[in-house]
């Protein structure tokens, strides 16, 4: 088991599996399971929409205990907007699920992404369960990483390793996107384990700090969805001695978290529907870090700035009026709009010279950052973003016709 | 002078002029003048952006005292994030038309809408200014309407008649938009005159609730310009006695202001930038006013709902999921969706039945009505918009190239 592995040792005491329940399109990988071997430990972070679908609802709950051993999780269904009857549906694929591996009910947490407002197709889940569960000694995480596919064109995994008291540990991840660009797909789901020992309260902190830097910092059309799921699971099968908070392994472990989520998160933009760019606005000078994440924020949502970016046209009045909309403290006089390293306004006012052609250089990069220094105080933040192409338009306009 | 009228009596004691001073392409009104006769009351409404066009800056002084003679409007230059030389370029702009008009600085506002970040071309200002004053005696509105249009393909005019105490007055409007949809094009200016005889206080709490209920009810793409102004001015010349607020007058007045300025936003929405579709997205049964107009504006904005919109997809499922991140209390198990009279959903989840063939037939349609009951109290709003279409990204990631 665990055959699969890129670097790094197995991943200790997790078993994965992966099959075609024809959720999807035939021929796709559609429903999965993560497993333990141990009682493990869960921190999650769900959706903040007020419409939740009935997985959600039944995960935030049986999470809240900080323990789980199995997440179930499928594609092509979002089981949102689904009422009771979806609720009900939800409870019974978990119980089967946990009755074939031998767990009370409440340990195991589930996850939907797919189309919103129809029923599941229960037939296909009572069928695909038991071999789903007999796949658990062959399956890898790549697996589950396709099987949680929608429109996103790659999976998404990401491996780190750590060490606590001299013992190896590792942190694996995956996640689909594209975020919250989705059509009515919903939407983003991230599923980490780790085999390192690590107390429970500190876990769930570490992983909303790192979530709040990581897929908190970026945005594709800033929809949220009924869906939006991420969490951790921590079985301890490494052996190390536990990692709690305020301690060097501790800090080593948010870090690795911290690092693991920031490039899944990247990834997902890159994966974003339609984009052709990936840029980073960075805000810095603000009055307060809220503040200069409301600032990156506004400018990553303006459609101006979006389809600025996609034109390739160095238009920085688009950005600061969107600094300026904001809501954040912005003196205009003050404000100084670089792209990458070129200036293109100071002190609120175009810069001149060759800072358009120089700009529009840059903006033909597939990459690039935008920072805008408001020279106020010490605030920063930084946020990932993509254009807004034809693309995406032809994509969300004609995803269900 | 005022030579052209549509219906309703000449208005009384305004002038009008428009020349082309070569701000924009050549043979393009771009410089225009709004005067009285007589002393004027004024009441305007500026953008919230914090980063702000010298003319705003300037009229926002000048017009709290409630009092103007003249407004001077150009387009093709926004005078925005143009530093000192930008404010000392729009007073002497100021100055000279004032001069030439036999009037103080301070009874002369000013509104700028084009490019930000270019200084003003002041030769051009300074060779149009007397043709403009001298126009006066045969210029119409219809003349400053043209003049102030930059990317919308017709000029916005509308006008309404009332009486008061046996009196008859006119209130005549014009706009430019496309709203908030232009590039970086500083957006949105509204000018209204009206010869009606208004008390001060009463004119400002009623335009201020006016636009509350049109300019601040259409969404485009949710941008906010750093040039936005709508003022109303009113000269008294009809000779009616004094409106008041509380009075029947004064309600009819209120009413008249109101239709007049949603007539003219919902031709800013139908001339968007690459829209094919005009929505009203009408919330009812909200906690609350604010949280059915936070619904709605939500909704409104969401890029996956003006997508589908403009794919005329009948996909509720994006509606319900953007009523949830809305921020509005909404409980989902309760929301009823409808496109024009078609039921797409209920209880918050799908009605079922023709409900997808009959609602794809409403979204069909160039104009259509989404309403969401969110069965909560007795909270109400309605917003106007667009759709999302490959045109509005050819237009806005091409402009400036």
């Amino acid at each position: 088991m665990n055959g699969f592995w890129a670097f790094g040792g197995s991943m200790k005491g997790f078993r994965f599996s992966a099959v075609e329940a024809a959720i999807k399109k035939p021929g796709r990988l559609d429903l999965a399971l993560i497993f333990s071997d141990l009682p493990a430990k869960v921190a999650a972070v769900y959706t903040t929409n007020k419409v939740q679908a009935a997985p959600v609802l039944l995960s935030r709950e049986r999470s809240a205990n900080g323990s789980c051993r199995a997440l179930l999780v499928n594609s092509g269904n979002a089981n949102a907007c689904t009422g009771e009857l979806g609720m009900q549906d939800a409870l019974e694929c978990g119980r089967r699920t946990a009755e074939a591996l031998g767990l009370a009910d409440e340990e195991l947490l589930i996850a939907s992404t797919g189309v919103i407002g129809q029923q599941l197709p229960m037939d296909r889940f009572r069928k695909g369960i038991q071999p789903l569960v007999d796949g658990l000694d062959r399956g890898t995480l790549e697996d589950v990483a396709s099987a949680i596919m929608t429109t996103d064109t790659f999976a998404k995994i990401e491996r780190r390793e750590g060490e606590a008291g001299g013992t190896p540990y590792r942190i694996w991840g995956i996640a689909k996107g594209a975020g919250m660009i989705q059509p009515n797909m919903a939407t983003m789901l991230s599923f980490l384990v780790t085999d390192a020992a690590v107390d429970g309260a500190f876990l769930k902190s570490a992983f909303a700090e790192a979530v709040d830097g990581s897929y908190n910092a970026i945005t594709v059309d800033g929809d949220t969805s009924t869906n939006d799921t991420a969490l951790v699971i921590a079985n301890g099968a490494a052996g190390n001695p536990e990692i709690k908070g305020g301690t060097p392994e501790g800090d080593a472990f948010l870090a690795l978290l911290h690092d693991l989520l920031l490039s899944l998160a990247k990834l997902i933009v890159k994966d974003g529907e339609g984009a052709t760019k990936f840029v980073e606005i960075r805000v810095k000078g603000a009055a307060d870090n809220a503040d200069a994440k409301t600032a990156a924020l506004a400018v990553a949502n303006s459609l101006l700035v979006k389809t600025a970016f996609f034109g390739q046209d160095a238009n920085w009045g688009r950005i600061i009026a969107a600094v300026g909309y904001s809501g954040a403290r912005v003196e205009q006089e003050r404000v100084e709009i670089k792209f990458d390293d070129v200036v293109m306004a100071s002190n609120g006012i175009f810069a001149g010279g060759d800072a358009e052609a120089a700009g529009t250089l840059v903006l033909q990069q597939k990459e690039f950052m935008v920072t805008i220094d408001l020279m106020l105080g010490k605030g920063e933040a930084a946020v990932y973003t993509s254009d807004l192409s034809y693309d995406y338009v032809r994509i969300n306009a004609d995803y269900r016709t």
